[in-house]
């Protein structure tokens, strides 16, 4: 037989077979990038610390340590330290090791020096967190520029609101398109005021580490100089028992998906079969029926929006027990979930986008619909006006859904 | 006006008997709160409307009507409005029929003239959160106070720092203070921020009712001026779909407890009979162990803590599945979920007050712990130290904690 | 024997405003129902201690006491004894107190010797369980009826199957119906073989206290005629810190709400305007829209299908925190969460039974839905048969829907 | 600089670096097994047809395939086919064609014939399953082994039972022991129980495919066929979106990793330093600290702990949204949702094994906790007694201890 198993290789995280949503769209949440990130974290510890001894800024360029950039050559593996990582029951403990025998002068020889697993690892999260925001806020602007098309191009476009499952009244395709948006912007908001902040305790939290020794260096300087070097946020103090940083994260990401959940669960309820109002523009096929058109990336969306969640709720329940100076098992939790939430809002975001850029919106359909209730629709408006009736027209009574479009539209981000 | 409040019980809330950690602190979201908060909704709208219109101040002042009150003179039974609910599945239909019959005149003729259920229904949740994060910011001063005050006391007394359950470096009882109250004051801070709007769509969220028959108002103004008749935010738009005011209050509220519950985790932990370093001003019997003395309260926060990430989760869920113009379960979800997490936030912040206005911190056992590890707690330092060894006090090996406490503290909120 | 039970009011559950889903169906969970299982308790480890020690039948008899029944005649106040457990951490130990001065004799005398406060408290919870169970037989029998009754009806009504949201291949409304039923019966099944144990321990797990002093009794007999007593399983041991029978409790409750959150996602789906096939006999109105006919029952299930899979988490999660000999906090957070869930499977079936027992099929619909999509409904068989078509009815292409109907429907409980 | 990312290879699943709880334990739930899985159920499928036609038995014997084994024969990419599986949604899609193009005869010809993807990665889903369950009862059997050694051995070793983190009264080692063997055989008592079915029920859930047609075989019989060609349980019926078998295989799991975490939680506080009563044979280091020996693995257990459930819970979630024929999302928000749940329970599983195997027992500190609080750990005692006072021995007080194990260990599973 032949194989293909060759292609494997390159393939960046070895878990999407089980994950269509995700698969293709988090490179940059895989093992390898962690690797990158705790290298890059560790790194960046002796830049900053060599930045305050003027002590071989040369061996820094020489290994091609750039300022706000990932560090890529450092030759490691990250399946092999996955490995060495159970014992000590963290990545950072093995790597420590490599990274000093790979390493000569200032640059190997204060690897770690001061530090503590956490600060590294923390802080390498949220090298990747930076990674995942620069993702999302070009997708997030696709998605807001094609619903903003959308939103002005229908925005006087009359269809049947539904609540509850049942016409209601009429609305505008416009108008939910710009309540879509409202979501997503607000959502936006939040991804881009989180405080991404590096991590620099030292054992207890005190970063007594640093002012010992020969290499003593000053522990209220370095934590800045040590976030700066890594286009990171300065942290007020060490977090490794304060977990909001974690925990705001994981919200700003799960109010993504959330956002994208309403988007996916309205094109997949409007492409039913009997409602056929939208449709996705590349729909999904069945394996057994051929006519099938299926609203596959909005089925996707909505499988993510059901898992971001919880995934969250993690984060706080591992937030609320972070005890002593370190925990006991719920820092550990974090690690792995918020990888899994930073992939899932990756995933559902870069489907939306693709549904969005290219939505089929059926003009007949959203009339035939807007028809099928007839005058009910209009039932509250009549019991309003009493005996005396204005139009019958829907379009007459959508009350300010135009004003509600523009606002949304003209505010842009 | 007639009353069928006696029928109610003036119990707060009848599902005390088995939290603990809310009981006595949840007046303020029992039923008999959202009945009045339902009916300040309605009564606010009315107010609105009739600012626009010149109508009838005269009716309102003659009610009671205060702006930015909650109006209490309705005299309707919360139970007996939770059994009509039922058939429509939401108390506001029973109660609109009910307010038209209490008043009359401009007051009682338009109530909920042009709103949906949802408009009341969700303004009256805004309502009741103004009035909890007002409970709540009475209660984070007093803890932020409390922290700050053993802070300071405890700046320099050095302790054991435990990581993994094991004995690490030295640190200060301040600076473990200083750590809780940098987490109180971060979710403070996301409390002060929330956007807590006032709610008005109409049946489609286009406020097109507004716009029709004799009594028709502006619609572009009339939300602000609802907003701002109950003292809440004004809406941008409607946001029967966009739900982020439901979970990002949810989210800041999850934060407070999470930040309790390292409160309450470490008192839990440094009160076991081994430890013994903290205790609690008024530790909980035993029905059978008259030598007991429980870190009762902790522990009940500690199971508020367990339970608030999961309550956060579903209004997520609900978030992002609030499909159409208004949606089919999601959004019932989120009124008893965002109602107990309310609770809980009161119980487990009133519970830490107490806990931290007369938390007992015993000098000898902190020593004792000490130097119970004693030289390994310096080994760090002796290893970066290599031969050359200094001092071998914990005092001299506490790095920055000082700084640390000093800056928390100075940085009063 | 005096009472304050005139403070309480008959109030079934005060939080019933904001839960509609449960509102009338939840007087079983009620503050009241646990203080009366509390009490139950109690009673019933000294009624079982007497029955060892031959000691005071009478007195239990002179009070009513009745093996297998709830205990009602105490005449004490849920509210009361709510404010008295804050100090405690838990009703038990104000309860002891108020049981020893109320009654007299051995039925007073040994109230609560030897037990802990979880004894009383978990074994209530069992207590409330059983009778949770009771009434889910009593409604899923029911619900079961309902279901056998319309597959039989529509064992062969053709109907479009929709997968994806994508009418696919023909099925039956049968056939439909009949996995609804599947899911409940597999439900029951976990339900009836739930193991609902006595607890009973004493401070340590190890029943000391009740071998020693005069009053000593058999402890490896008392747990078994204790749990008799009540009518509950045998524990094999005390299971303080082992906690299966909470999260099995949990876990099939939760399936239970699961199977009606299929069925009202199904009736809510089948009921949108544009499809109509299915529709509730009691439709809930609308607060502004006299048309509306919405499926309201469906929706409240669906709420709490949104709510109860987090609340078992929780309980999971206490489970797995279940430390020391008894921890400090995951226990107490599994009352109200366990409360919670009972009242939403309460709720949940109570509205189910209700929408099964009145479901409306419209044929026209059905029958039109089915030609809508027209031959590709065929397509997959066309494109199996190759140039040899059959049939084009879709009656002929439901393969064994009908046998399994019958095979649900034969299949009795 | 070298590198040793050629190790790379064959690391089995690509998101190890951030799991040290699974890494190395999860081959068995990796991208490639789950492609196995899904070509083993495609080519079951076939094989059952075949068995029922007399078709081609040599052409499945030429192939390597075996009743009831996993076929590995393909040379398919998991990589390959997770990247085709985007479009269509699922990696069944893709699958199909490439084992068409791969077998020929009988074997290649009806791949898929009748079948939907659900079937397919449902039954794969449950194959897996299987091989986790077969795992997990080896790994279960040697901790429970483990735990009879040590609650024999310890049977009479008195120790200092701790409530609400107190002393309370003395208990044995042995107990603490047998109540962790409680859960953990409780735990395995539903893992043996569970019911894994194969899924057939094709595009609609009628099996209509495999009526027509020349290749039509009997759809009563298949199915049974089917799940036996693959040592799996016949399924009654399809279980598209009757979806308990997931959700009770995820409670399963659920309670599994929920013993992992009490025997984790209690041997992390056991092992602080202040208590030292228990330690791991190979503690975990520290990347600063060469002094610590920390309890890693229980530590890792605990962050498996504090995640499992909420996976459980979105298993829930999903299959309350379950609706139509097949829904649009909730079943593809499983398969990673379980896939994760796997890894933890195999996690879990196997560092307390290796925990469990060499656990040590510090007898001097369990003697000098013991001794700390004295004469108070049989207040309770003292209280029942009263003037008579009995042995102030601890050793006197600790009621049934022995028996309690006993009966635990005795019942061997």
């Amino acid at each position: 037989l032949p194989s293909d198993r060759d292609l494997d290789a390159e393939t960046p995280l070895d878990v999407g077979l089980l994950s269509p949503v995700t698969a293709g769209h988090d490179q940059v949440v895989s093992d390898a990038a962690f690797l990158d990130a705790l290298v890059t974290a560790e790194l960046g510890l002796s830049a900053a610390r060599a930045s305050l001894t003027d002590d071989d800024a040369d061996g820094f360029a020489a290994i091609g340590w750039q300022r706000g950039h990932i560090f890529r050559g450092h030759g490691l593996s990250a399946g092999a330290l996955a490995r060495a990582a159970v014992d000590g029951g963290n990545p950072v403990i093995p790597l420590v090791g490599r990274l000093r025998s790979r390493f000569d002068g200032a640059v190997g020889r204060d690897i770690h020096r001061g530090a503590t697993s956490q600060d590294i690892l923390d802080t390498a999260l949220m090298l990747i967190a930076t990674r995942v925001r620069r993702e999302l806020v070009v997708t997030l602007s696709a998605i807001d520029a094609a619903l903003v098309r959308i939103a002005r191009d229908r925005r006087d476009q009359v269809a049947a609101a539904r609540t509850l499952t049942q016409h209601a009244v009429p609305t505008t395709v416009g108008l939910r398109v710009a309540n879509w948006l409202r979501g997503v912007r607000r959502a936006r908001l939040r991804l881009d005021r989180l405080t991404l902040p590096a991590q620099l305790g030292g054992a207890g939290g005190t970063l007594a580490a640093f002012t010992v020794g020969a290499d003593a260096v000053d522990p209220t300087t370095l934590p800045a100089l040590f976030a700066l070097e890594l286009g990171l946020d300065v942290p007020d103090a060490p977090w490794h028992t304060t977990r909001w940083p974690m925990t705001e994260l994981g919200d700003a990401l799960v109010q993504i998906v959330d956002a994208m959940g309403v988007i996916a669960t309205d094109v997949a309820t409007l492409s039913r079969t009997e409602i056929a109002e939208m449709s996705e523009g590349s729909p999904g096929g069945s394996s057994a029926m051929p006519q099938k058109r299926n609203p596959t990336r909005s089925v996707l969306i909505r499988s993510a929006a059901l898992r971001a969640p919880n995934l969250g709720a993690t984060l706080h329940t591992a937030a609320a027990l972070a005890g002593d100076e370190r925990p006991d098992g719920a820092w550990h939790a974090e690690w792995p979930t918020l990888r899994e939430l930073m992939r899932l809002v990756l995933g559902a975001t870069a489907n939306a986008r693709t549904v969005l850029e290219d939505l089929r919106i059926d003009d007949a359909a959203v009339g035939r619909n807007l028809a099928l209730t007839g005058e009910p629709l209009l039932a509250e408006r009549a019991s309003l006006e009493g005996g005396a009736l204005g139009s019958s027209d829907p379009a007459d009574y959508t009350g300010i859904a135009g004003v509600l479009v523009d606002r949304v539209v003209e505010d842009s981000p």
